[in-house]
């Protein structure tokens, strides 16, 4: 069964939009079976911001029907991509757990580490998704990241599956998943 | 010679710090010998702010010691990347004019366009670099780049070698350019 390996910076960014979007079939490709994933790896940095994201992340698949999936979280050593070293250590993370037919979405976190996953991906005979939402909502939804700030330890209990805050306006219903490889 | 491709977006985000980092010799990479830039290929969408940080470019480029590059604007006809076939059509741009040894700079741009360019670079052959800046800086050039709005005849002279504004200022001296394939 293929797994879901996507990047994550400052905010949960798609992923439960692109897991949804896989599951119904309803992404941009030549061919666009319906796509059961079970497992999702998280690959990011240690940075404050990314960590609160992650724990969104979390709360909004325990909470907005996709409690059944298996989510790794796969946090670096690193803060940001700074150099060629910081590069090489996300590159080679995204590389050991890539298998052929997995999906990657590259929507969340730096540029950088949007390329190191593309380019990982293709060479590792995998799928390149990525998952886009209307400016409108976009700006909706950082509204409501920003309300968040502060409530870490709600958070965290979305993660545990105790849905006390609005987790699934984060969702966007306008999404739009493209398969560019 | 090698050439430089870039992909830009709506802001002139270091085309020129690439360039000469690379004449230096002066980037992050196994070996990093000086290189030699006669020409940069510059391809982007035509969307108005996008089209504004192509004459900011050609300025830069003009008043500021790349007089002697010749500069090639490549605008495609999409305003974003909406949609799978915008991509296509922005990757298709790229592959068509890639050849072995050029050097690709992502840093400008969305996301999915920044993909495109590192792996068609990849698949032809090329090497892949991007150029960070500290954040103070970024946020100096967007305060400067803010304040040349509606001065896009003066920007236009710039081009035409018309030095009248600052357009080096827009330049970082902090810049660092990695190679990261």
């Amino acid at each position: 069964m293929p797994k879901l390996l996507v990047t994550l910076g400052t905010t949960p960014g798609g992923i439960f939009e692109t897991f949804e979007n896989l599951k119904r079939g309803n992404y941009e490709a030549e061919n666009h079976p319906p796509v059961h994933i079970s497992e999702v790896y998280v690959i990011r940095t240690s940075d404050p911001a990314v960590n609160l994201a992650w724990k969104l992340v979390k709360a909004v698949f325990a909470c907005c029907g996709g409690k059944e999936v298996t989510i790794a979280d796969i946090p670096l050593e690193i803060n940001d991509i700074n150099s060629k070293q910081d590069f090489l250590t996300f590159k080679r993370a995204i590389k050991a757990r890539l298998s052929p037919g997995d999906f990657v979405d590259f929507t969340g976190g730096r540029k950088a580490m949007s390329v190191a996953a593309a380019i990982e991906a293709r060479e590792a005979g995998a799928k390149v998704v990525t998952t886009i939402i209307p400016q409108q909502e976009y700006v909706r939804i950082t509204n409501l990241l920003n309300s968040l700030k502060g409530q870490e330890s709600a958070v965290e209990a979305g993660g545990r599956g105790e849905c006390v805050l609005s987790f699934c306006d984060l969702v966007s219903k306008e999404s739009r998943t493209v398969q560019l490889y």
